[in-house]
């Protein structure tokens, strides 16, 4: 496609729209060799390259925030599933809020406007502005991070997982495991503001666990880390469990089982205990339980459930505008931190949602 | 509660109920030490006693039919469950068919009437009018011992947990574990009846696979023996399945969570290779495989699903009368044969539904 150069006669609108013709630097995470067990600094190289001026219809944008998620060391598997693997000596995606640096002709985004979208993983990115969302519309003055984290994918997974998969009522027994983090700590809040009667959420450690009690309103907190969870939740939840939003499989999951009472629902969201595996590992021993207690269990991803966004967001709003919810991120500073930070979701690194914070401001 | 003795003078309706004054013997099995792995001679006792006649609104009856079934052996264990446990030195319970052999006063029922009832493990029993159903009513010609197995408990399982529970759409693809037993053969039939475009079904041997697909009309009949399931099932299933029937747990719902198709659902019905199991065994090592493919597990216990009962017998009826169903049962002969007949159903031994016949004859 031509492009005007910089010596031609220019209508008005490219006044607004400079720099159009030249390249903007980025560095971005390339996947190089597919993990055994956790990430190396060898499965990744941080690669340079220059981003041609947006064509007609694209926005160039710089990133701000990227998002670093469990579900992305699935992506690393060369295995057919609900989204193709990362591939090889490519970058790698996920979410990302950047501001628009420049447009191409026929975009009604503007330079300036903080969107979000999914090229994550690097600094900058052209997109198709049908591929990016600006933000700040809809009257929010929440800062844009969090349409990464509580407002974002974690957050509507938290409550598609809870209300439409798991089908809380008012006045029922939630356990939430990996309750600190981004998915964890929301759904504890949305079981909370949602009129569960007890909520017990499982977290690592002392820090972590009180933050789920204090800052997150459960009414109790396991300290996985200082005993077996199945001993702890058997005295934590005495009259049994009603929902079991499952983020983590394993220990978890078979502890759930038992203290799950009659027509009790598992939300079957994440294992993330099982991700670096590298021989799968055994499921539950107890899993029969499902029949004598007439449960069901069942998956789901996120990506099917756009119909209910709407809903999600006016509530999320609400609830964070009146102080039900509240948020927690872990923030990460440059491009370079990535892969750790991604580490860092696996060796419970991060309370809430774990962010990479680029060089670039936003507008907020 | 006192009794006319026999000199007495006795009103007319006395004439119409003789020997209501005298006892009756009967045999019973006990269960007299909860077993470790499969049932024990030493587990369970025969005891011989005296029946008294029936009071008020109650009925004698000499069993004619006895049911075993594998949901008895969790009974068999001292773990609070959706039904009891057996209790030690007491007589076990269980679906059986009789006649009646004398009524008391205030019961609708008269002698020579075949019912259906559950005290079984027995040759005779009394029991409240309002626990036992009189056949013969709704016009069916079916002999009554199908009321133990394709029209009763059995028959209804499998046409809840395919249709209700599994959710089965016309066109779906279906496998079936344990298909040459009672509850696999009624599901093998009700999804072919139903619409389904494939039906898969797994026995043990080579006789008992060859009936299910000749007999049953099974699409494709894999045998368990002969090679690992998960290998055949791949081939057998290259598109995937939308309803597993689980009547078997262990290697088949590990195997069959690998060939499940996105939104397909796993009907927990039984598991039978693990119950006699002395150490609880691990679960399927793919259970994870529920998110990605956004799979619902459910179980269920028949006694929840009574308000489809009427529905169930009216569409099995029609299909045992136009051939769309048709019913095989194993038969063992007196009530000396019931443990025996109990352990057969954990090594293969029946084909169809296992029934005790004992020495007296039903009227049809």
């Amino acid at each position: 496609m031509s492009h005007p150069s910089a010596g031609m006669t220019r209508t008005p609108v490219c006044v607004v729209r400079p720099m159009t013709d030249s390249t903007l630097e980025n560095r971005e995470w390339h996947l190089t060799r597919r993990p055994e067990g956790g990430l190396a600094d060898d499965d990744v190289a941080l690669v340079s390259t220059s981003l041609p001026p947006p064509e007609a219809e694209q926005v160039r944008v710089r990133n701000a925030w990227l998002s670093v998620d469990p579900y992305m060391r699935g992506r690393m598997r060369d295995v057919k599933s609900y989204v193709p693997p990362f591939g090889l000596n490519e970058p790698m995606t996920g979410g990302a809020i950047g501001v628009v640096e420049s447009v191409g002709d026929g975009t009604s985004l503007e330079p300036g406007q903080t969107v979000l979208h999914q090229k994550g993983w690097r600094t900058a990115a052209v997109l198709a502005e049908d591929n990016v969302r600006a933000l700040g519309d809809g009257g929010s003055d929440q800062p844009p991070q969090r349409y990464l984290g509580v407002l974002g994918m974690p957050g509507l997974t938290a409550y598609v997982g809870l209300l439409e998969i798991g089908g809380l009522n008012p006045g029922e027994t939630v356990f939430v495991s990996a309750a600190a983090g981004a998915v964890g700590s929301a759904a504890v809040q949305i079981a909370r503001a949602s009129g569960a009667s007890t909520v017990i959420g499982s977290a690592g450690g002392p820090e972590k666990s009180r933050g789920v009690r204090d800052d997150l309103g459960a009414d109790v907190a396991l300290d996985y880390r200082a005993e077996p969870i199945a001993n702890q939740l058997m005295a934590a939840a005495d009259d049994g469990i009603d929902v079991y939003f499952d983020n983590v499989g394993g220990d978890h999951l078979e502890a759930a089982l038992t203290a799950m009472r009659t027509y009790g629902r598992v939300v079957m969201c994440g294992a993330i205990s099982q991700y670096n595996a590298t021989t799968p590992e055994p499921g539950p021993r107890n899993l029969f339980m499902a029949v004598s207690k007439r449960l069901r269990l069942q998956g789901f991803i996120i990506n099917d459930h756009d119909a209910l966004h709407p809903a999600f967001e006016r509530d999320m709003t609400r609830w964070l505008d009146d102080g039900a919810v509240t948020t927690r991120e872990t923030v990460r500073t440059g491009i370079e931190s990535a892969p750790d930070a991604f580490r860092e979701l696996f060796t419970g690194g991060n309370i809430g949602k774990m962010l990479i914070q680029l060089d670039h401001p936003t507008r907020t």
